[in-house]
Protein backbone atom coordinates (compact mmCIF):
# COMPACT_ATOMS: atom_id res chain seq x y z
CA UNK A 1 0.00 0.00 0.00
CA UNK A 2 1.54 3.09 -1.03
CA UNK A 3 0.69 7.43 -1.21
CA UNK A 4 1.84 9.03 -4.62
CA UNK A 5 5.17 11.00 -4.14
CA UNK A 6 3.04 13.66 -4.38
CA UNK A 7 1.70 13.80 -0.86
CA UNK A 8 5.09 14.24 0.15
CA UNK A 9 5.24 17.30 -2.08
CA UNK A 10 2.01 18.80 -0.88
CA UNK A 11 2.76 18.06 3.00
CA UNK A 12 6.14 20.32 2.44
CA UNK A 13 4.46 22.94 0.56
CA UNK A 14 1.89 23.33 3.28
CA UNK A 15 4.15 23.24 6.10
CA UNK A 16 6.61 25.97 4.11
CA UNK A 17 3.01 28.45 3.33
CA UNK A 18 2.53 27.67 7.48
CA UNK A 19 6.08 30.02 7.67
CA UNK A 20 4.78 33.04 5.47
CA UNK A 21 2.87 36.11 7.24
CA UNK A 22 -0.43 36.54 6.38
CA UNK A 23 -0.91 38.41 3.36
CA UNK A 24 2.30 36.93 1.35
CA UNK A 25 2.16 34.21 -0.84
CA UNK A 26 5.37 32.10 -2.95
CA UNK A 27 4.63 31.29 -6.66
CA UNK A 28 4.92 28.02 -7.96
CA UNK A 29 8.26 28.18 -9.53
CA UNK A 30 9.53 29.28 -6.10
CA UNK A 31 7.72 26.69 -4.21
CA UNK A 32 9.21 23.94 -6.89
CA UNK A 33 12.95 25.77 -6.21
CA UNK A 34 12.52 25.13 -2.37
CA UNK A 35 11.85 21.47 -2.85
CA UNK A 36 13.92 20.44 -5.51
CA UNK A 37 11.19 19.10 -7.25
CA UNK A 38 9.53 19.07 -11.40
CA UNK A 39 8.00 22.43 -11.51
CA UNK A 40 5.26 20.62 -13.86
CA UNK A 41 4.24 17.88 -11.66
CA UNK A 42 4.32 20.13 -8.65
CA UNK A 43 1.85 22.36 -10.59
CA UNK A 44 -0.76 19.80 -10.73
CA UNK A 45 -0.41 19.28 -6.99
CA UNK A 46 -0.92 22.77 -6.14
CA UNK A 47 -3.77 23.11 -8.08
CA UNK A 48 -5.11 20.04 -6.43
CA UNK A 49 -4.39 21.59 -2.85
CA UNK A 50 -6.63 24.91 -4.55
CA UNK A 51 -9.52 22.48 -5.55
CA UNK A 52 -9.20 21.23 -2.01
CA UNK A 53 -9.72 24.76 -0.42
CA UNK A 54 -6.34 23.83 1.42
CA UNK A 55 -4.07 26.51 -1.16
CA UNK A 56 -5.38 29.57 -2.68
CA UNK A 57 -4.24 31.55 -5.18
CA UNK A 58 -3.53 35.29 -5.07
CA UNK A 59 -3.27 36.70 -8.35
CA UNK A 60 -1.44 39.56 -9.59
CA UNK A 61 2.26 40.79 -9.61
CA UNK A 62 2.18 39.37 -5.92
CA UNK A 63 0.55 36.67 -7.01
CA UNK A 64 1.65 32.81 -6.38
CA UNK A 65 0.12 30.47 -3.16
CA UNK A 66 -0.79 30.84 -0.03
CA UNK A 67 -2.49 28.60 2.99
CA UNK A 68 -6.51 29.12 2.15
CA UNK A 69 -6.73 28.27 5.86
CA UNK A 70 -4.70 28.72 9.08
CA UNK A 71 -2.39 25.64 9.67
CA UNK A 72 -3.86 24.98 12.57
CA UNK A 73 -6.99 23.87 10.91
CA UNK A 74 -5.72 22.41 8.09
CA UNK A 75 -5.17 18.84 8.90
CA UNK A 76 -2.68 16.18 7.03
CA UNK A 77 -5.33 14.03 6.44
CA UNK A 78 -6.93 17.04 4.15
CA UNK A 79 -3.61 17.38 1.92
CA UNK A 80 -3.48 13.19 1.43
CA UNK A 81 -7.07 13.30 0.18
CA UNK A 82 -6.78 16.43 -1.52
CA UNK A 83 -3.80 14.40 -3.82
CA UNK A 84 -4.50 11.20 -3.48
CA UNK A 85 -8.02 10.65 -3.38
CA UNK A 86 -10.09 9.60 -0.21
CA UNK A 87 -11.02 6.05 -1.43
CA UNK A 88 -10.49 3.46 0.91
CA UNK A 89 -7.35 2.00 0.72
CA UNK A 90 -8.65 -2.11 0.44
CA UNK A 91 -10.02 -3.24 -3.09
CA UNK A 92 -13.36 -4.84 -2.19
CA UNK A 93 -14.77 -6.25 -5.33
CA UNK A 94 -17.32 -8.15 -3.02
CA UNK A 95 -15.90 -11.51 -4.52
CA UNK A 96 -18.16 -13.42 -1.79
CA UNK A 97 -21.06 -12.72 -4.22
CA UNK A 98 -18.99 -15.11 -6.93
CA UNK A 99 -18.41 -18.72 -7.77
CA UNK A 100 -20.61 -21.67 -6.40
CA UNK A 101 -22.12 -20.14 -3.36
CA UNK A 102 -23.36 -17.11 -5.52
CA UNK A 103 -27.10 -15.58 -4.32
CA UNK A 104 -28.92 -13.01 -5.91
CA UNK A 105 -27.02 -9.67 -4.30
CA UNK A 106 -30.30 -9.08 -2.42
CA UNK A 107 -29.38 -11.80 -0.56
CA UNK A 108 -26.11 -10.17 0.70
CA UNK A 109 -27.96 -7.96 3.12
CA UNK A 110 -25.00 -7.88 5.78
CA UNK A 111 -21.54 -5.82 5.10
CA UNK A 112 -18.82 -8.32 4.27
CA UNK A 113 -17.02 -8.56 7.59
CA UNK A 114 -13.53 -9.10 6.05
CA UNK A 115 -14.64 -5.69 4.30
CA UNK A 116 -15.38 -4.18 7.60
CA UNK A 117 -12.29 -5.40 9.50
CA UNK A 118 -10.26 -3.37 6.71
CA UNK A 119 -12.47 -0.55 7.28
CA UNK A 120 -11.62 0.17 10.67
CA UNK A 121 -7.92 -0.11 9.78
CA UNK A 122 -8.30 2.77 7.46
CA UNK A 123 -10.29 5.08 9.93
CA UNK A 124 -7.62 3.96 12.49
CA UNK A 125 -5.01 5.38 9.70
CA UNK A 126 -7.68 8.23 8.76
CA UNK A 127 -7.91 9.51 12.47
CA UNK A 128 -4.11 9.55 13.06
CA UNK A 129 -3.99 11.68 10.34
CA UNK A 130 -7.02 14.13 11.14
CA UNK A 131 -5.38 15.09 14.31
CA UNK A 132 -2.52 15.75 12.84
CA UNK A 133 -2.35 19.44 11.69
CA UNK A 134 0.04 21.93 9.73
CA UNK A 135 0.71 23.64 12.69
CA UNK A 136 1.73 20.86 14.29
CA UNK A 137 4.00 19.60 11.32
CA UNK A 138 5.80 23.54 11.12
CA UNK A 139 6.32 22.76 15.20
CA UNK A 140 8.00 19.69 14.35
CA UNK A 141 9.93 21.00 11.11
CA UNK A 142 11.07 23.86 13.18
CA UNK A 143 12.66 21.16 15.61
CA UNK A 144 14.08 18.65 13.51
CA UNK A 145 15.65 20.65 10.72
CA UNK A 146 19.04 21.81 10.90
CA UNK A 147 20.13 25.22 12.17
CA UNK A 148 21.72 26.53 9.36
CA UNK A 149 19.13 24.76 6.75
CA UNK A 150 16.32 27.02 9.28
CA UNK A 151 18.43 30.30 8.81
CA UNK A 152 18.96 29.33 4.82
CA UNK A 153 15.25 29.08 4.92
CA UNK A 154 14.64 32.23 6.58
CA UNK A 155 17.01 34.08 4.45
CA UNK A 156 15.33 32.55 0.84
CA UNK A 157 11.84 32.86 2.38
CA UNK A 158 12.25 37.21 2.58
CA UNK A 159 14.02 37.19 -1.12
CA UNK A 160 11.73 35.25 -2.13
CA UNK A 161 8.07 35.63 -0.79
CA UNK A 162 5.78 38.20 -2.10
CA UNK B 1 -3.70 4.85 -1.57
CA UNK B 2 -4.92 1.82 -2.69
CA UNK B 3 -3.69 -1.44 -1.58
CA UNK B 4 -4.19 -4.47 -4.51
CA UNK B 5 -6.85 -6.10 -5.34
CA UNK B 6 -5.23 -9.43 -4.30
CA UNK B 7 -5.67 -8.12 -0.92
CA UNK B 8 -9.43 -9.37 -0.81
CA UNK B 9 -8.72 -12.35 -2.76
CA UNK B 10 -5.99 -14.04 -0.55
CA UNK B 11 -7.75 -13.16 2.91
CA UNK B 12 -11.49 -14.50 1.56
CA UNK B 13 -8.86 -17.73 0.67
CA UNK B 14 -7.89 -18.14 4.24
CA UNK B 15 -10.98 -17.71 5.90
CA UNK B 16 -12.52 -19.78 3.37
CA UNK B 17 -8.98 -22.93 4.66
CA UNK B 18 -10.06 -21.74 8.07
CA UNK B 19 -13.39 -24.02 7.73
CA UNK B 20 -11.27 -26.93 6.40
CA UNK B 21 -10.47 -29.56 9.10
CA UNK B 22 -6.80 -29.83 10.50
CA UNK B 23 -5.51 -32.35 7.68
CA UNK B 24 -7.57 -31.55 4.87
CA UNK B 25 -6.54 -28.82 1.79
CA UNK B 26 -7.70 -27.48 -0.98
CA UNK B 27 -6.45 -27.20 -4.42
CA UNK B 28 -5.08 -23.68 -6.32
CA UNK B 29 -7.82 -24.78 -8.91
CA UNK B 30 -10.39 -25.41 -6.48
CA UNK B 31 -9.45 -21.76 -4.39
CA UNK B 32 -10.19 -19.90 -7.91
CA UNK B 33 -13.65 -21.54 -8.50
CA UNK B 34 -14.99 -20.55 -5.09
CA UNK B 35 -13.97 -17.73 -5.53
CA UNK B 36 -14.56 -16.86 -9.15
CA UNK B 37 -11.18 -15.20 -9.63
CA UNK B 38 -8.82 -15.99 -12.41
CA UNK B 39 -6.26 -19.29 -11.62
CA UNK B 40 -3.08 -17.81 -12.83
CA UNK B 41 -3.38 -14.67 -10.73
CA UNK B 42 -4.46 -16.31 -7.96
CA UNK B 43 -2.04 -18.65 -7.92
CA UNK B 44 0.48 -15.87 -7.17
CA UNK B 45 -1.14 -14.98 -4.43
CA UNK B 46 -1.36 -18.11 -2.86
CA UNK B 47 2.97 -19.04 -3.49
CA UNK B 48 3.13 -15.39 -1.47
CA UNK B 49 1.23 -16.36 1.02
CA UNK B 50 2.99 -20.16 1.31
CA UNK B 51 6.28 -17.78 1.14
CA UNK B 52 5.04 -16.08 3.89
CA UNK B 53 4.38 -19.20 6.11
CA UNK B 54 0.61 -18.21 6.04
CA UNK B 55 -0.11 -21.03 3.80
CA UNK B 56 1.37 -24.32 3.49
CA UNK B 57 1.15 -26.73 0.73
CA UNK B 58 0.13 -30.44 0.42
CA UNK B 59 1.81 -32.72 -1.87
CA UNK B 60 0.31 -36.10 -3.59
CA UNK B 61 -3.44 -37.09 -4.56
CA UNK B 62 -4.86 -35.58 -1.82
CA UNK B 63 -2.72 -32.03 -2.34
CA UNK B 64 -3.77 -28.86 -2.03
CA UNK B 65 -3.22 -25.36 -0.07
CA UNK B 66 -4.29 -25.32 3.99
CA UNK B 67 -3.57 -22.90 6.53
CA UNK B 68 0.41 -23.19 7.97
CA UNK B 69 -1.15 -22.49 11.47
CA UNK B 70 -4.59 -22.26 13.65
CA UNK B 71 -6.65 -19.31 12.10
CA UNK B 72 -6.46 -17.28 15.78
CA UNK B 73 -2.82 -16.86 14.98
CA UNK B 74 -3.02 -15.75 11.54
CA UNK B 75 -3.61 -11.98 11.64
CA UNK B 76 -5.09 -9.88 8.74
CA UNK B 77 -1.51 -8.28 8.62
CA UNK B 78 0.77 -11.15 8.02
CA UNK B 79 -2.06 -11.75 4.52
CA UNK B 80 -1.71 -8.09 3.29
CA UNK B 81 2.25 -7.73 4.26
CA UNK B 82 2.38 -11.58 2.19
CA UNK B 83 0.86 -9.97 -0.93
CA UNK B 84 0.82 -5.89 -1.13
CA UNK B 85 4.89 -5.90 0.82
CA UNK B 86 5.35 -3.96 4.26
CA UNK B 87 6.57 -0.71 2.93
CA UNK B 88 5.37 2.19 4.64
CA UNK B 89 2.45 4.23 3.07
CA UNK B 90 4.02 7.75 3.13
CA UNK B 91 6.95 7.72 0.74
CA UNK B 92 9.58 10.09 1.89
CA UNK B 93 12.15 11.18 -0.24
CA UNK B 94 14.02 13.34 2.37
CA UNK B 95 12.96 16.40 -0.46
CA UNK B 96 13.64 18.38 2.91
CA UNK B 97 17.18 17.89 1.72
CA UNK B 98 17.16 19.23 -1.32
CA UNK B 99 17.03 22.72 -2.95
CA UNK B 100 18.54 26.20 -1.62
CA UNK B 101 18.45 25.50 1.93
CA UNK B 102 20.34 21.78 1.34
CA UNK B 103 23.01 20.56 4.16
CA UNK B 104 25.32 18.07 3.95
CA UNK B 105 23.11 14.50 4.97
CA UNK B 106 25.37 14.01 8.08
CA UNK B 107 23.36 17.23 9.42
CA UNK B 108 19.96 15.74 9.25
CA UNK B 109 20.05 13.92 12.50
CA UNK B 110 16.66 13.84 13.38
CA UNK B 111 13.62 11.78 11.58
CA UNK B 112 11.71 14.64 9.47
CA UNK B 113 8.37 15.12 11.42
CA UNK B 114 6.09 15.00 8.43
CA UNK B 115 8.02 11.66 7.64
CA UNK B 116 7.33 10.93 11.82
CA UNK B 117 4.21 11.90 11.51
CA UNK B 118 2.77 9.25 8.66
CA UNK B 119 4.32 6.93 10.40
CA UNK B 120 2.33 6.98 13.41
CA UNK B 121 -0.76 6.61 11.14
CA UNK B 122 0.65 3.88 9.55
CA UNK B 123 1.27 2.22 12.69
CA UNK B 124 -2.25 2.81 13.51
CA UNK B 125 -3.43 0.55 10.73
CA UNK B 126 -0.56 -2.04 10.50
CA UNK B 127 -1.93 -2.06 14.72
CA UNK B 128 -5.43 -2.99 13.79
CA UNK B 129 -5.14 -5.25 11.79
CA UNK B 130 -2.30 -7.17 13.55
CA UNK B 131 -5.36 -7.74 16.13
CA UNK B 132 -6.98 -9.46 13.62
CA UNK B 133 -6.85 -12.55 13.15
CA UNK B 134 -8.49 -15.48 10.21
CA UNK B 135 -10.61 -16.40 13.51
CA UNK B 136 -12.19 -13.30 13.74
CA UNK B 137 -12.58 -13.04 9.81
CA UNK B 138 -14.23 -16.41 9.67
CA UNK B 139 -16.40 -15.75 12.53
CA UNK B 140 -17.90 -12.29 11.04
CA UNK B 141 -18.61 -14.11 7.42
CA UNK B 142 -20.33 -17.19 9.34
CA UNK B 143 -22.77 -14.07 10.81
CA UNK B 144 -22.70 -12.08 7.21
CA UNK B 145 -22.94 -14.25 5.23
CA UNK B 146 -26.60 -15.60 3.49
CA UNK B 147 -27.78 -18.66 5.00
CA UNK B 148 -28.51 -20.49 1.61
CA UNK B 149 -24.33 -19.33 0.51
CA UNK B 150 -23.15 -21.13 3.90
CA UNK B 151 -25.58 -24.14 3.17
CA UNK B 152 -24.54 -24.51 -0.48
CA UNK B 153 -20.51 -23.38 0.50
CA UNK B 154 -20.69 -26.54 3.34
CA UNK B 155 -21.86 -29.37 0.09
CA UNK B 156 -19.09 -28.00 -1.92
CA UNK B 157 -16.40 -27.91 0.80
CA UNK B 158 -17.29 -31.56 1.06
CA UNK B 159 -17.22 -32.43 -2.19
CA UNK B 160 -13.95 -30.44 -2.72
CA UNK B 161 -11.46 -30.16 -0.14
CA UNK B 162 -9.19 -33.25 -0.04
Amino acid sequence: MRMSDGVEWGVHVCVLLASLPDDAALPAAKLAEYHGVPAAYLAKHLQALAGAGVLCTVKGAKGGYRLAKPPAEITALEIVEAIDGDEPAFRCAEIRRRGPTAQPAREYTKVCGIHHAFTKADEAWRAELARTTVADLFMGVLNDVPRPALEKAARWLQESAR
